[in-house]
């Protein structure tokens, strides 16, 4: 039983997915702005959203439409350029008007369509142009479709996302395949992030959801660009079954969420990569950690503190800012056992700091390996035995630059 | 009873202070970087400290100080340069060992002196420059030395921070004085803040305490510049009574509380508008919350959200930002009755939102008043009565490169 990844696949590799694309104009780079996911048959499905208490209407309506159907999901349309966010009950309407005039278009039931939208806050759709560009993405579906689809969902980001997974099991090989957008929450007003991932694998709905909680929780949950949720976070799953195999139970079930797993870390990846003004790429790593979610707190405190992550932009491997971002994170510890070591990889990793002193490193080194493109950190705060990563990226003048220029 | 502030007052004004100040080489500019404060009646005393759980080794000792005396302060003690923080057993040394010399040249017990330290995280104080420095600051102190001791107590800050105020009582006239500095924390890994206050009002030690945490909740815990909280942060305030008016009762105790109230809210908005980088002073208003602390949840989520204030930087009124980042807070709320007012002043407040969706407002006017460099941001929950507001700044191109020079 392996698990290969496929850097190079999407969400199309898996067998009866086809994906359409077109330009309804809502992008003024006049790229490609809306996708029409397709599976010739049915789906189990699940979604995870944005925890933000503000969503855009598509979130809304993806909850509705999957509390009462996750067996039988056809596709998702989406469209990027506006978020159809903070738009009211008129935005609500135009979301249910998306998904009508997708169902029509592929002759299927409005709630076997899913529907996402990333873009513009506070601007409602432009429906004649949508209902168009709908129309001409049902009729190129194609089963190399993937790649314009990860093309055509980006609004910020600088390059499309996408992997597939392949399951080599006894009785044959499953596919999962992804794409997705990023990156940072805004730019000019741009609310991220959206993933769709597809599989050919047999999969109950209700396992599903656990396999993409799983999954989820150990992705895209661990990324952080900037601290800020969106509207519109959704990551969402189709499963049709055509591979002919179960992944419903045992090693089976296992294999799949761990591909799953790999698919959606790998994805997470890309976007934290093409965050807005990122230049480098940090894993931070804590343990010795009361919890789980204790270390997850530690971790997120010091991947979204502004003096640490200005430090990774000036290659300044400031410890104390690392160190004194953990402590106001709210977790107790007991700060005379904290321990640091960073790295670019496990050879050359340098103790920076021992029972909260520093040790006698040689700051050559140190800066050298935050100069890296990549490197990583690791908190030991000698208060237990539970341990995470999370991956973020550098806070640069390009960042400010890119989100204060004035939305035109 | 009336409360008058002088802008050009500090912690000298108070009857029966002095302040001596040296320089000990602490500082790569060669600018004084010590200061001895001294009471020539012994004062009863208080402190607040920061909520981070590393702390430097003078807020350890500070803590036990204020355990076993909080009636006989004398003195404290302030150097700037190194913040004797990350510093172990050693660091704890060296800030008893301060204590210990500002005791003996002052010819007081140990006990009664209190210490600071502001700077570099990470490196053991100089204590032979340290203890010469004590020693001169201490044979000048002088009854109009509190500006020299402001300025000596400066790290990043491009500006000293002091005032005073004057509370006339039907008895006489009680003054309190203080000093302050900022902000970011770290640069090149710079502790802030602090704040040093004094008073000839006669008041209980237990008064002084209650009286200092209303002053400090409502004014240096309600400002923010990064999100940051320091190894250092510290208010302390010392009374010594020589006014002969006590406060401790009724309408004398809110006066005073009334008065510390206004000079720690003015400190601490002179600590916003030096902020690092920082362009804009911004009011961030919160109301129709279901509790005050509710309330200071949302204020605070964006007030410290990267994209809240690169939009102050960019002049852009981009309140699909500020939504989401109370939306992101974590309190509940019904994002369908928000509403949102931006002005310069109350005269041209203009409304961008209602019940979530943006209202018909002109686009040019709301640029304008964001393009000022004060402002404010009025979000209404429309969930309950409770309203705070909060003090940041924007964040700028500038932020980014001073945090990320490399150390030198």
């Amino acid at each position: 039983m392996t698990i290969k990844l496929d850097a190079d696949g999407t969400v199309t590799n898996p067998q009866g997915f086809q994906v359409g694309t077109a330009t309804c104009g809502l992008k003024a780079s006049g790229n490609p702005d809306l996708m029409v996911l397709h599976s010739k048959q049915s789906c189990t499905a699940s979604g995870m959203f944005t925890t933000n208490q503000v969503v855009g209407a598509p979130v809304t309506l993806n909850r509705e439409t999957l509390k009462s159907n996750t067996k039988s999901i056809r596709a998702i349309v989406t469209n990027s350029g506006i978020a159809n966010a903070c738009t009211g009950n008129h935005g609500l309407n135009n979301a249910i008007e998306m998904q009508n005039m997708t169902s029509k278009s592929l002759q299927c039931n409005p709630n076997e369509v899913l529907v996402l939208s990333t873009g513009v806050i506070g601007v409602q759709l432009p429906m004649e142009k949508i209902g168009k560009g709908i129309r001409q993405a049902s009729s190129n579906l194609s089963i190399n479709g993937g790649y314009d689809g990860a093309e055509a969902i980006m609004t910020t980001d600088t390059n499309p996302k996408y992997c597939a997974v392949e399951i080599n099991l006894p009785t044959g090989t499953v596919t999962i395949g992804g794409i997705a957008k990023g990156a940072g929450m805004v730019h000019p007003n741009m609310a991220t992030m959206l993933a769709c991932i597809t599989t050919d694998a047999l999969v109950p709905a209700s396992i599903l959801r656990s396999s993409l909680k799983t999954a989820v929780n150990n992705s895209f949950n661990k990324i952080s660009i900037d601290g800020d949720t969106s509207t519109s976070d959704s990551v969402l799953i189709l499963a049709n079954g055509l591979s002919g195999i179960s992944c419903a139970k045992g090693d089976y079930r296992k294999a799949f969420t761990d591909a799953l797993t790999c698919l959606s870390t790998n994805l997470a990846k890309q976007i934290v990569i093409d965050g807005e003004g990122v230049n480098k790429f940090v894993t931070v790593h804590v343990s010795g950690a009361p919890s789980e979610k204790a270390a997850h707190i530690v971790a997120n405190s010091i991947a979204t503190s502004p003096l640490v992550k200005t430090a990774f932009a000036g290659s300044d491997p400031n410890w104390g800012r690392i160190v004194v971002a953990a402590g106001k994170s709210g977790v107790r510890f007991d700060s005379r056992k904290t321990q640091l070591w960073i790295g670019s990889k496990i050879e050359d990793e340098l103790q920076l700091v021992a029972q909260a002193t520093p040790c006698d490193y040689d700051e050559n080194i140190a800066q050298h390996i935050f100069s890296q493109p990549e490197f990583y950190i690791h908190l030991d705060l000698g208060n237990g035995k539970s341990e995470i990563s999370v991956w973020t990226g550098d806070l640069t003048e390009e960042y400010v630059r890119i989100n204060s220029d004035y939305r035109t």
